[in-house]
């Protein structure tokens, strides 16, 4: 397994996926750069009038619902209509769901109108996803991880797709297949937009590879050990979101099969 | 009154305030990165369909009007309406206010319909909300500085809250306290944002400790102490940026206590 | 002739001209922070409200249409009508204008209400807007290069302005003079927003200078020649992207002198 994990890297650099993404305002530019990093071509159309035809040429479609103007909900749901009608695989990071009402609307009618093929959250918003108790802060999640692999596999199969929990550990289940992941840094959670980052380059990872549930052990997995690489530079939060962009343009497929610490329940 | 001052990051490190931004997007990032690195936790929620129930649970909410969509201007009203309902601490950052008439449009209506407790402006900004004569080019003041201090605590007295004007002196007043900040680096004026960083670092502050004059005082003085840090490292803009940030995340009380040059009239 | 493109920096340095600049929330504070390294004064007022009164202030107009709100694409028409009324140059950047239709609706709506006094795309766009056959994915350019020395020319001479096509080598035209550039790095194509910031850097030549051509080979010059002191202290894009701001900064006119690497056909 962890060898189809490692070698997306290269599928990613040699194929180039061009990875729509409509996302956040705070993050958007890490989003981009780090897909570029990763080797992907990022392009974030988010125009009502464009999203509908973008999303069809292609190679996946990232939804990111954090600073959800109201143009933009509309070109979001124009965008995952068209993924559905052009088979293109969608990730959804349904940032903030458990703390503003209005956020679950909109999911909701992701869900009803399109199809998702992963979810990624933090560990409180796919507890609230699932329908088990949680706690979240804003936008983040403070939750004690009681029945975490249980809330993610019900997800899974409550919605036929992967799901990925980002936390102290990292989950990923297809509702059959589990992984848990034991690498990052605390590093991660100084800056903004890592949880964002990990959501963009999952596209990547699911345009490059038909297994969502490994696709999405890989993108958590670049992330995770490029934030390790660059904790060896610098311990200090503005230099170490630099330092991650440049770690992901240096990660190597060796580095996945020395350095992941992947268990498979 | 430096005690009281030194004391409020500390504060803040142990409470994770969470504060509420809707700020423009060309720093959206920086303010969100720097609150993490003093250790708050931003959300930077701006939806129409959000912001009042966002406000309502937040521990501080950071208005800043510098690309103000007729969206941002729908949810910033609603956003400062509920902090008035639910007591929740607001900064206004009144970016352009002399030289777009649309921007006083927006402030009035902040006024009439909220509550504010700091307003954060350059010099310029504040002598025109002050009703003085004033100099600003686009969204930078050159005013020469006439008549400063008088401006700050005629516009505190006015409108019975403090006043923060940012220069290559900082005042701080409420109008009965006033206070000069000799700190800093024309390193500052080479990047964009920092206006928009010592906003949103004065809302964590805010939310920290009840006398906003100090609260102030805390916020411009970890901004210039951080500058002042970040130059020993750095002369270029780029890197500066990246440092500040860095330097942010390792200011100590006794920085504070130590490097400030703060003047009581 | 190059003495008068290396003498720009120092004039716009020395003027600090204004520079209005509407353009995508993916870049747009690298924008910002690009301009303010070179010596410019930015501001992105891109409200519907503001642009027309902004406009008409600034000292030049840049438009970005990467991502292209309904908002977004009403400023940018009171803004390019305000620039003609208060002749104010306008610097046009047709970002994945081959790829979505809805971009040329809104370009064909600007050459009708208003004044371009440069084009500035990848080789893709401008072939395409120059009614050849062309090549793009997404935002970028994978253009073959055939023709397009006379494809610039002709759009040039159509529209009766300048013309900037960013490639491995960069064409810059007046329809009669011709300009090649062979300055530059790999390394600006893994970021994003190097197309961008040589769009802004040209609104801020454009100001300093009334000659469109040697203003247009200024800008192109400086970002290639920035890129390429950058290139000697790093090799990966995240650090890349923070010393490129630093080596505009430092740019000196005989840097232009000394290492510019222009044809003139």
């Amino acid at each position: 397994m962890i060898n189809d994990v490692s070698k997306i890297i290269t599928n990613v650099r040699t194929t180039t996926p061009l990875i729509h993404a409509i996302t956040n305002y705070v993050t958007i530019n890490d989003c981009a750069n780090i897909l570029l990093s990763y080797g992907a071509s990022p392009a974030m159309a988010e125009a009502y009038d464009e999203t509908y035809d973008f999303a069809s040429i292609s190679s996946a479609l990232y939804i990111n619902i954090g600073t959800l103007t109201k143009e933009q909900e509309q070109a979001i749901i124009m965008a995952v209509i068209s993924a559905k009608n052009y088979n293109v695989p969608v990730v959804l990071d349904p940032v903030a769901c458990g703390a503003i009402k209005r956020k679950m609307d909109v999911i909701n009618r992701i869900f009803q109108l399109g199809k998702v093929d992963i979810i990624k959250g933090n560990l409180g918003e796919i507890k609230y996803l699932a329908g088990y108790e949680s706690k979240s802060r804003g936008v983040d999640s403070i939750d004690d991880g009681n029945n975490s692999v249980e809330a993610c596999e019900s997800l899974a199969l409550k919605y036929n797709c992967t799901v990925i929990a980002t936390g102290a550990e990292d989950i990923v289940t297809d509702g059959k297949r589990t992984a848990i992941i034991k690498n990052g840094t605390k590093l991660l959670t100084l800056i903004t937009g890592a949880g964002c980052m990990v959501g963009a380059l999952t596209a990547a990872t699911a345009a490059a590879e038909k297994d969502k549930f490994i696709a999405g052990i890989a993108s958590v997995l670049a992330m995770n050990l490029a934030g390790e690489h660059a904790e060896k530079l610098t311990k200090a939060p503005g230099s170490f979101r630099v330092k991650l962009i440049d770690e992901i343009y240096n990660l190597k497929e060796e580095d996945f099969l020395k350095e992941g610490k992947v268990t498979w329940l």
